[in-house]
């Protein structure tokens, strides 16, 4: 992980940045001011063979996932997605049937949020890539990763470990249950509860690496502890009994459990949490660090470098 | 030519429009309204194998002529670039220095124009496949290709035939003449032609498919016949001793080399061109098509399905 993060690292270190930035490379989604209008941008990619398998998802499902990663995180820095370009590559005896799937797949979801795609691009390859780009529009201050303070509440829009229970059960040759298979397929993030919680959440970002790995992206880049309740995160009976059918840990795919795309967010104590959102723990003043019991928690999530 | 033309319009028919939309899907960029500012977005993708091989481009070039392309379809609309993001995947062992490079040359490009890149992802994959969108900023309404008129002049900013004799000198396994092979590796846009052409060009295309095809578009989209000079045009001594010396064709070079990016615009006869226009045919009432010589001309550029 350490490793992926510092190639970003030295690739970002490359770029400088205009005064439309208002929020640069590092959060979910960069925002630019643009003559008074504040709009989100966020990119997101998915490979055959890396992030799917052709016999995994129908195109469809492809279609309304990519724009899913996308939209997450726009809806991460609190803004409402419009608009999205699509760059598609695949093998060149690809049915035009199957690109007819994939575009249904992109507007569907778009339908979720009233967004439309706007441009692509198309081009043959050995193995299909999918890259999409997602613009949103800002009503207030985006909600960065950095803003959180000590003491608030850390809470949770959305499911934990469906994604990487799905992926579990693809991987073993299964297709059910459905529920968390579908959710691996086609993630649903929660797009209104991000949305609405511009002018209360202190920070936010969308869950795609994984719970720790996420939440410590808040904890460092707002300097602050994040303590989870382990209670409130418990794996609930139906993702323990699929777990020991394979042999595998339901709270690691709660935990390290990839491209949930779920949200978490700080909010100040004592406010009522947007509709959507559950406490799942609190922050501190201290060295910037995830614990559950008290015991420091070390990200474990998916790398490609 | 027409295949791809098609899929493209099997796919865009299945996307609905919000009201940001000034212009969809079908131009050089889409243009969003959004609170009275007036945004381009376009996206273009480069695949190892397909447009280039990592033999022809150092990782620098390669960075600058995916955000090149990305840019000349954005001046195309006459608006100036601010900003793109770009997904890259690349094989595992692909050495953090490769990445650096590419973010470099990104960077160049964008310093070109003052724009910046604001985010990105990265993938592992077999090939290179590079995807960039980029957005630009429109201080009036877009030059989009239906605005041209009958009895208007076309004229053109940049070179014809470069890129493509370049790349042939490439495949032919020769590093030079620099001034084409270089023009292949890292087109030259002319960018200020185009964003200084916004309150004069009545209709503009990037020339990425070859000088005819995207004649033609704008000839189909504007109803109108586009006529070209032929000495307007016509090879310059140096490209025709390269092409007799490789044993190809200049003029095909001219008329259907791709990935030139210069830019064909029309304007109203009579009216002084913006600076690094010059007249090279004109357009007539009639029957959609681009004739030279009073030939009508097919188009025969590179087409992926």
């Amino acid at each position: 992980m350490g490793k992926e993060f510092e190639l970003i690292r030295r690739i970002t270190e490359k770029f400088s940045l205009n005064s439309f930035v208002h929020v640069g490379p590092g959060d979910d989604a960069a925002v630019l001011d643009i003559e008074g209008t504040s709009i989100a941008i966020a990119t997101d990619m998915m490979v055959e063979n890396v992030h799917f398998k052709t016999n995994w998802l129908t195109p469809i499902e492809l279609g309304q996932r990519i724009v899913a990663q996308n939209f997450a995180d726009i809806v991460a820095m609190s803004a409402t997605p419009i608009a999205i370009t699509a760059c598609v590559s695949a093998p060149s005896n690809t049915e035009p049937t199957w690109f007819e799937a994939l575009a249904v797949g992109m507007q569907a979801e778009c339908d979720l949020v009233g967004a439309s795609v706007v441009g692509g691009d198309l081009s043959t390859s050995k193995e299909i890539t999918i890259s999409v780009t997602a613009l949103g529009l800002l009503s207030n201050s985006p909600v960065v990763r950095s803003g959180a303070g000590p003491d608030q509440v850390v809470a949770l829009a959305g499911t934990l470990g469906y994604s990487a229970a799905g992926l579990a059960c693809l991987q073993f040759g299964h297709s059910a249950p459905k529920k968390f298979v579908e959710n691996f397929r086609v993630p649903k993030p929660p797009y209104h509860a991000g949305m609405a919680s511009g002018t209360s959440a202190t920070a936010m970002i969308d869950i795609s690496d994984g719970l720790i790995s996420d939440a410590l992206h808040i904890a460092s880049q707002s300097q602050v502890e994040i303590h989870l309740d382990a209670a409130a995160i418990a794996p609930e009976p139906e993702l323990e009994s699929l777990a020991s059918a394979l042999s595998q840990e339901a709270l690691s795919w709660i935990l390290n459990g990839g491209e949930e795309h779920s949200l978490l967010a700080t909010f100040e104590a004592g406010r009522s949490l947007p509709e959507g959102f559950r406490p799942i723990g609190h922050t501190r003043a201290g060295t910037p660090g995830v614990y559950m019991g008290g015991i420091l928690q070390e990200p474990n999530g998916f790398t490609h470098f």
